[in-house]
């Protein structure tokens, strides 16, 4: 089972209470694809500069990532440098150089325009539209967005919005796009504007999805390691959009277990900077992280 | 099956965007009796002033709840004033009239002193060690405190969690009480001050709990119907401590059970002013919205 993700490969250097790296590998596909790949084939697409270190890519290879729709660009590979403090919800982020990012346009293969599953992580919503009109008969399309575009550009998201399955969203997010305060309501505003189905982010407080026929809402995974959240919620998404794409038929039973997985893997993701710990991470690390999630939130 | 609550007994002035209302019957052991009352026969312990409305008398006691421990005194009731805005997380006070409760000194009767079930709401901690104090042999004490007297009489609070079995925070509490901010840290420090068990409230976003034997994670009710938040750490406490109190036994799946009755009462308070809406609550509607609760959270 293929899924595609568009997205950024970052540099990212973050400083949390518990130590700073520099130019860690990073971005929203990145991380996406270091939970998907337990599931499906990832296709990456992004852009990456000159100054990308090889290892870098020799690392996505070797955790099985399609790179074939990676553009090298002349320029510089897009870094962020963030900071959290005291409980580690919040990121502040200290600097941005887009780099190449500016000039992405994705391109992707005559085979990959057939696969089925299609992830649209953080990047411009004109991009994301320009990909998502390059398939053929996409059936399962996610999408996450970020508040610089739902200020900037939102027309063009919500014009998005209509073209896509799952709307992923923080609760900030959720809150500035629909202008609702309570985060029910939120999500009903949302799907409105055309998703069947939307996820709203609550980070350290899990997770709720709405869509036309149930509710569904559960904790974040109960740890006290958390040493970098930074992009947290892209392995969620890349946990539950690979379940689902592997999935043969999506139900109720199924997306909830899809979001419980994305939780599960997430909580690995918190416990490292950076990628450390997800691409350590196994299908059995996963099962047996859900059995005790089991534990701690089912009665 | 028998619990005491201590606590105020309150008129409450609120205003949220849904409307406002002027001196509501409230206070922490009125909430918590509402959904204590379900479960179990409710003695109330605290203080009202002449002024307290006699309607409010014969309500209390139309619900079953037991007066004998209520003082009347000269002075005014206690009065609270506050105001919610946005999402309806935060309370902003407005105004606080202590009254009557500034000579509080809660007396019980002999009967009321070999009761096994007993719930210290947020009154000045001086009080609570004092009935405490009183009781022959509780088997199962819960406390709640705030801000206020973790900042101004923190030693008299840390003495008197060495005392209890369940201690009650929300979220802000409980990292000002033990310095952590991360969330399980925090629980994992204040049970280290004390008390068998901790539950963190996190309003919207439900409740952690933490024992020596296991953590267990629940979000809330998902509601779009939230008109009134006073008095839902109260009610959710009733409901928990009130299902407890009817348990023969306390093993890891009943405190899970009560834990998941505490939210589901709680869930009903928000949705009307003061007490409107869990006044009117009857077991078949708590077990009817636990089976829907049921439905949005399990996976």
């Amino acid at each position: 089972m293929s899924i595609i993700v568009l997205g950024t490969v970052a540099l990212d250097t973050v400083k949390t209470p518990f130590g700073k790296r520099r130019h860690m590998l990073g971005g929203s596909a990145v991380h996406f694809a270091m939970a998907a790949r337990l599931f499906a084939d990832v296709n990456l697409v992004a852009i990456i500069g000159e100054d990308f270190p090889k290892k870098y890519i020799n690392f996505l290879h070797q955790k099985g990532v399609i790179l074939t729709s990676l553009i090298k660009s002349k320029g510089k590979t897009f870094k962020w440098e963030g900071q959290y403090q005291g409980d580690l919800n919040t990121a502040l982020t200290l600097n941005t150089e887009l780099g190449v990012l500016s000039i992405f346009r994705p391109v992707i293969s005559p085979a990959q325009r057939k696969i089925k599953n299609i992830f649209l992580a953080n990047v411009d919503p004109d991009i994301q539209m320009h990909l998502l009109r390059r398939l053929h008969s996409p059936q399962l399309v996610g999408l996450d967005s970020m508040n610089y575009w739902i200020n900037h550009k939102r027309r063009a998201l919500l014009r998005l919005l209509k073209k896509v399955d799952i709307y992923v969203a923080n609760d900030q997010e959720a809150r500035s796009l629909s202008g609702q305060a309570n985060l029910v309501k939120a999500a009903e505003a949302l799907r409105a504007q055309g998703p069947r189905m939307v996820l709203i982010k609550k980070g350290e407080h899990g997770v709720l999805f709405l869509s036309d026929k149930f509710i569904f809402s559960i904790p974040a995974y109960p740890t006290h390691k958390v040493v970098d959240p930074t992009g947290a919620g892209d392995t969620f998404a890349g946990g539950f959009m690979g379940f689902l794409a592997r999935a043969k038929k999506i139900n109720q039973a199924g997306i909830k277990k899809a979001i419980a997985y994305g939780t599960v893997a997430a909580s690995f993701n918190v416990e490292g900077f950076g990628v450390q710990k997800t691409a350590q991470l196994g299908r059995k690390d996963l099962e047996r992280r859900l059995a005790k999630f089991r534990k701690y939130v089912l009665f």
